[in-house]
């Protein structure tokens, strides 16, 4: 099974129906799409909500409602809070990268709930002290204020990169191996001479520059054939500038 | 120096000023506070994103405004363009985790610009083609559009977690050392046995149920003390049960 459908996303007592259609949008962007609202405290109408799940509404229509935060999370085999603060029953608390890979674990067994408490005042001391598990995000501390949905954001993406689930993008072009940098070196050096670029015993001095500025990053035989193409062109034209200014 | 000094948020055709006012705190959040919108297209205005931007307010009203994304970049030593699609000039494309440490190294020398395009078409070909180095986020292929600030939020956390100023919470009290673990089971043993939970022959059996309860996470002194007091009060307890009914 995936993992990321055991995580629940629960907010508590949330007030503007925006920050639902952001959570929304979050989520589905981090294949995160179980939403439930414990004791929500809503102050707008759900238009703002709408607007801003954009194509994520599905995520908003399907959400379940509960009373209590207890009902909300009673079937959960871990709860984790989110906090911004310190003090009280937040001793044990982690950055979400550091326990993203252990909690989807478990969710392997069962529902895993990331709770996010109100806008204004986050978790109360009494639903921190139901959580099995605290995380805070790493922020700044000249700002360490985070919006709702901002703060759902960056949860689900951590739990959405450590499920693995996502191929980072790969250069497609193979690397360049030795011989074809040793032949682009050797053109390019022939290339350098018939232009006027730099003399037969400038060579070895030139030519390790060259090949340093080509091996600082992934070097690839596209790379390789594009700079072979453009000496091979070089000396076409050198040689044939007669024939290229008659044109 | 702080190298989150040197990277700069850069905006291009930017069509909504809450999206601008919600980057600005993505961008508070992590520290970073270099705001430049290139070519704005803007079309509302500053009241929304006044009201986004919440307490960071100051890196809006900070910003530098180019007419061109050229102008806008003209100074960076790197400029690192944000895409969701595949395709031409993206090969080379990585997730911001995968390179936010040599950037990051890069800006000791000088501005780096993290580059995000407008909300319906993202950057266009041309300006891709003048991008140093293209990223990626990772989210579900179910549903690859992500909100501008969303984007610029997880691009700067993770520069901002790579930049090491954020010391994740630790544990406060130190973990219980063997001595401390062994005699809380001595204790535990005798209290079991004095309330009548189990029989001395059981001991093994239990006793190490709890080793294994008890070692299962970080286990600190405090929670070996917490224990070791309830052991010490069932004793009491028990043995003055005459007592206790009497009150």
């Amino acid at each position: 099974m995936n993992p990321l459908d055991n995580i629940r996303v629960v907010l508590v007592g949330t007030l503007y129906t925006g920050n639902v259609g952001s959570a929304c949008r979050a989520m589905a962007n981090m294949g995160i799409r179980n939403l439930v609202l414990a004791a929500p405290n809503l102050q707008n109408s759900w238009d703002e909500g709408e607007r801003l799940a954009v194509h994520a509404t599905d995520i908003m229509h399907n959400r379940k409602e509960f009373a209590t935060f207890e009902e909300a999370v009673a079937d959960c085999v871990a709860v984790v809070g989110t906090t911004a603060r310190e003090g009280l029953y937040r001793q044990h608390v982690k950055a979400p990268r550091d326990c993203a890979a252990d909690l989807l674990a478990l969710a392997q067994s069962g529902p895993v709930a990331l709770v996010f408490g109100r806008e204004d005042k986050g978790l109360l001391n009494e639903e921190i002290a139901q959580c099995t598990h605290l995380i805070r995000i790493p922020v700044d501390e000249g700002y360490t204020s985070i919006n709702l949905s901002q703060a759902v954001l960056i949860t689900c993406y951590e739990f959405f990169t450590a499920s693995g689930r996502y191929q980072p993008p790969r250069e497609k072009a193979p690397p360049a191996p030795q011989a074809q940098k040793m032949q682009l070196m050797k053109n390019w050096s022939a290339m350098l001479q018939e232009i006027g670029f730099m003399k037969s015993e400038q060579e070895d001095h030139f030519m390790q520059g060259f090949h340093r500025v080509f091996s600082r990053g992934v070097f690839t035989r596209d790379d390789a054939a594009l700079l072979l193409g453009v000496a091979r062109q070089a000396i076409w034209a050198t040689k044939n500038a007669s024939e290229i200014q008659k044109n």
